[in-house]
């Protein structure tokens, strides 16, 4: 049986026909020699530009690094600003990668559960009570991988008086799908200026700009840390391609069109799924907010919850589903929640639909 | 005064046609979503053919992991292969990037001089007596950077029997410039065949097809040190643009007509710059092997020799030319040459001209 890929983090969208424009005539013009390491001017001034009109956060263009995708971008954050045995709280559950990036960085992981059945919102108390003298960052994906969940501004607020309480605490935002937002909104922690010399954000073109195979992210930082950063990706690999950040660039001045098209057509995904998914009452969920991912809890389909059930682990119930009727999805083992799965919406149509009638004929 | 650019290592041609429009027609396959991390198996089968074909050596396509660069390959092979401590010899002078590659991952250079009165050949006396228990890895550099040295095949087999004496020992060859060799051939450390199991290959698109912007190299080395190294480009960042590896194998497929080229091209300027220089007695040189630079000992333009020269330091050699007469070269102080610099010649006609009518200005 052919199997459809609901694990992946890619969508099913092209790459935006600007950015492959803007791409051409930068290798027409021969700018296909090494850029500058810190990353091309024309792209870290558009973003720079993008924070200022859309955020209305003033972000110098020196303060932006152009690395190889985020993932690339956290690595240089995390080893810039970590020591062996600092402590990373984060909020459960949590995209994927984290632990082991934290971990190559001498970091030690500490969670803080959101729970589905509270939108995964916030706990302050709970988050508070994690945070030792040990602690150097707390992590906050916003838009959430895999939950979909957008902060608002009051949350966000609440979080930064938790900063203000505790002034040797860092902070990285996590923002990779904010162009995502059904709301059309998400506030950057760049909102917040007073804490900005504690403040990182990281974010990139792999989502929001469906550009995955181009490998370009940024990270925004504190100064000092931004130069180790920055120090460390010329030490050990030099800077992004520059016809690529041509392109980059040239997403970035069309954010808007791209994203709105973009929303409007996983926004008509997740109606679908959710119609769909209120007939399979033995899978949970909540309804995502941004990005395109539903986290369904299938705890429900697991012993002890139910007795007949052939599956103890959601690994299990996961491997049946791909064998029985070729779904593949994510465990959410990895990512702090041990009986639940992430599936993406970001499909052909067709595909989607043909999806969904394989996950009720398993889930009913 | 407008400066001309010697110390760069980048040249003056331009990617060849060949790659850019392989690369075009896989973004016109709308080939941007991400690639395995491992590289793209069109690139990986046409450097395992390449290294048939040109060298008689078989290299499973599966044991060439594509890197972001080859600095990126060489830093993820010495995150495999070294522990703190471990002592890495070098021969002297060496790739300026060398030293810190090693400091991050925990090791200690060693040098041992090759000096440019016995044509850099390899001193394997002097070698063998720097070797210790700790030592884990021998590095060369075929061709040379900064000296152009290449080395012949009987010379390659006395490392090799050194290999064969100290059993512990690994072996990681750069061999970035192999294909602007102008007598045509660079015998590649993989014709040794039952040392495979501790030999690496470093590589990449940057220097032998002045594909420096394009951000591609590759690692070919044992399975178990390339299997850690594949793991931690996944950890730490993910595999390299799918589409731009496209047009890095359409490069590898049409090598032979590109490396004529730029081969051709360049001896005529190696010629040039050799009959401007034996005008400058001050200045002694050894003509390269391959490769675009000139390695410039300045000894004789500095005290105690010349006790009339304002001049102690090569640094101090090497602002003057700048501030005087407009042209930077990179001094070989961080390479391992502490009274030479390195010149570029890949440059423009009319540019390497001036350069050479200025540097006799001065030097003379």
């Amino acid at each position: 049986m052919d199997v459809i890929p609901l694990h992946l983090g890619v969508s099913h969208f092209h790459t935006p026909a600007v950015a492959v424009m803007a791409m051409q005539e930068a290798v027409g013009r021969h700018n296909t020699y090494y850029g500058p390491n810190e990353g091309l001017p024309e792209l870290r001034y558009a973003l720079a530009q993008r924070y200022l009109e859309d955020e209305n956060a003033p972000v110098p263009a020196e303060q932006i690094l152009i690395t190889h995708g985020a993932k690339h971008a956290i690595h240089l954050y995390l080893q810039s600003l970590l020591h062996p045995g600092d402590e990373v709280v984060a909020l459960a559950p949590y995209w994927f990668a984290f632990p082991e990036l934290i971990r190559q960085s001498g970091g030690k992981l500490v969670t803080v559960p959101a729970n589905p059945e509270e939108g995964y919102a916030i706990n302050l108390e709970d988050l508070r009570q994690k945070i030792t003298p040990d602690t150097k960052l707390l992590i906050l994906t916003n838009p959430g991988n895999p939950t979909g969940k957008v902060y608002s501004l009051a949350e966000l607020q609440q979080v930064a008086h938790l900063l203000e309480e505790f002034p040797n605490l860092h902070l990285l935002s996590d923002e990779i799908y904010d162009g995502l937002a059904y709301q059309g909104r998400v506030n950057s922690f760049l909102h917040f200026e007073h804490l900005r010399d504690r403040v990182a954000v990281v974010n990139g073109f792999s989502k929001s700009f469906a550009m995955s195979g181009w490998r370009i992210g940024y990270l925004i930082a504190p100064f000092d840390i931004l130069h180790k950063a920055t120090e460390l990706q010329l030490k050990l690999i030099s800077g992004v391609s520059p016809f690529l950040q041509a392109g980059a660039a040239a997403a970035t001045q069309h954010r808007h069109q791209i994203w709105q098209h973009f929303r409007t057509d996983l926004d008509t995904r997740r109606q679908l799924v959710i119609q769909e998914l209120e007939q399979m009452p033995k899978l949970k969920f909540t309804v995502p907010d941004a990005g395109y991912y539903f986290t369904l809890q299938v705890d429900d389909c697991l012993q002890p919850k139910d007795p007949a059930s052939p599956f103890q682990l959601v690994e299990e119930w996961a491997a049946a589903l791909k064998d029985q009727v070729g779904l593949e999805v994510l465990c959410g083992t990895k990512m702090g929640m041990p009986t639940a799965v992430r599936m993406s919406f970001a499909l052909p149509e067709e595909v989607l639909e043909s999806a969904l009638l394989r996950l009720k004929a398993f889930a009913s």
